[in-house]
């Protein structure tokens, strides 16, 4: 039995959300806000993070770590390649999304927009704001260029670096913050990943402070 | 043949240095400051960061996808632990210094004080500076309450949990900035990763503009 303790706009959460997906693994899902840093939590999680996944005895601590257990513990579909060049690149863009875009991007835009209001942590730093707005192209424009010769992210086959990609860029689209119309590569790539039966569940998801745009959820937009 | 791209007082590079001597495998080192962006560099890694691992025909990219593939292709000694559970508790370290240790200590100290001055790149915040400083005392705190249980970080053996924390660590010594006064366990635990064979290049570098402290590479210290 999987339970996964999660936010629902947390794009680490997300990306654990879709890995279980993928490999078709059910696991019920439990909403909770670390930062209050309740005592039963940080029990299991001394970091008070999300996402935390318990499979049976087992607590697995981080996204990474959750990501290398479901790979040992559930192999197929293998989320990496086939080749070793294929799980390179796959591993070398996993790592840009989750620590150069996350740096330059996400905890710039959604870490102010939306970490700081859930947590009441005062307001946005505009600085934050103009700079994540004006990174977010580049990081767009590379995932058009990527995407032009390829038929996903890192090659011929979907994997887990589509997978961390999308799970960034959909809590940025809920925000409203990507500028789609800034590349259209991007834009097919998106919403190629979008209409694959794992993003359903998260397209669905809504916090009541903040609604979406209308093509949020809209898998031709 | 194998050749890393790295710096000396990175510590992301100095991981990977610690994991290929564990591992008994020989590579070229390549010293690059990759700041500079330069053109011959950028084409190995357009995110233009070291480490950079190439392995014959193969670039790898990013510290974990090294390490992940240093671990297929040469699978002993294994770094991560035999069990299931042994393997998630590695991870699960990993992350905690990768992420949130560089977060809340290395980016404030090594990154403020090191990074800039190699970039030229303005004074240190000190604002920064101080937080760094205060926060280093909960993660050698947290070290010593591991090891006070354990006889590695993450259980009874060397892991890549103790590569990955001593490599920050080391850094920050480098610099002075590890209070070990507050820690006597987290110091026997460094003297103890310290004392390895293939900690020992890593003690024998030094750069111009900083001299480090004389307990720095005195492996009784």
């Amino acid at each position: 039995m999987l339970r996964l303790y999660h936010q629902p706009l947390c794009p680490f959460s997300r990306k654990i959300r879709l890995v279980l997906r993928e490999k078709n693994l059910a696991a019920e899902l439990v909403e909770i806000e670390p930062w209050r840093r309740e005592a039963s939590f940080l029990e299991l999680n001394a970091a008070a993070e999300v996402p935390v996944l318990v499979d049976d005895d087992a607590v697995v601590v981080d996204s990474a770590a959750i990501c290398d257990h479901l790979h040992e513990t559930h192999p197929e579909p293998d989320l990496l390649g086939e080749t070793q060049a294929q799980r390179d690149e796959t591993r070398r863009l996993v790592a840009w999304f989750d620590v150069k875009f996350r740096r330059e991007v996400t905890d710039l835009l959604w870490g102010e927009k939306l970490l700081r209001r859930l947590k009441r942590n005062g307001t946005p730093s505009s600085e934050a704001l103009r700079a994540g707005a004006a990174n977010i192209r580049g990081h767009l424009a590379y995932i058009g260029y990527l995407y032009e010769d390829r038929r996903w992210l890192a090659g011929d086959v979907m994997t887990l670096a589509d997978l961390t990609a999308a799970a960034h860029i959909s809590v940025l689209d809920y925000l409203g913050d990507v500028p789609w119309e800034t590349s259209s590569a991007a834009r097919d790539w998106y919403a190629k990943v979008k209409s694959r039966p794992a993003f359903r569940p998260l397209l669905m998801d809504r916090i009541t402070s903040i609604k979406p745009p209308v093509h949020y959820d809209d898998l031709d937009f």
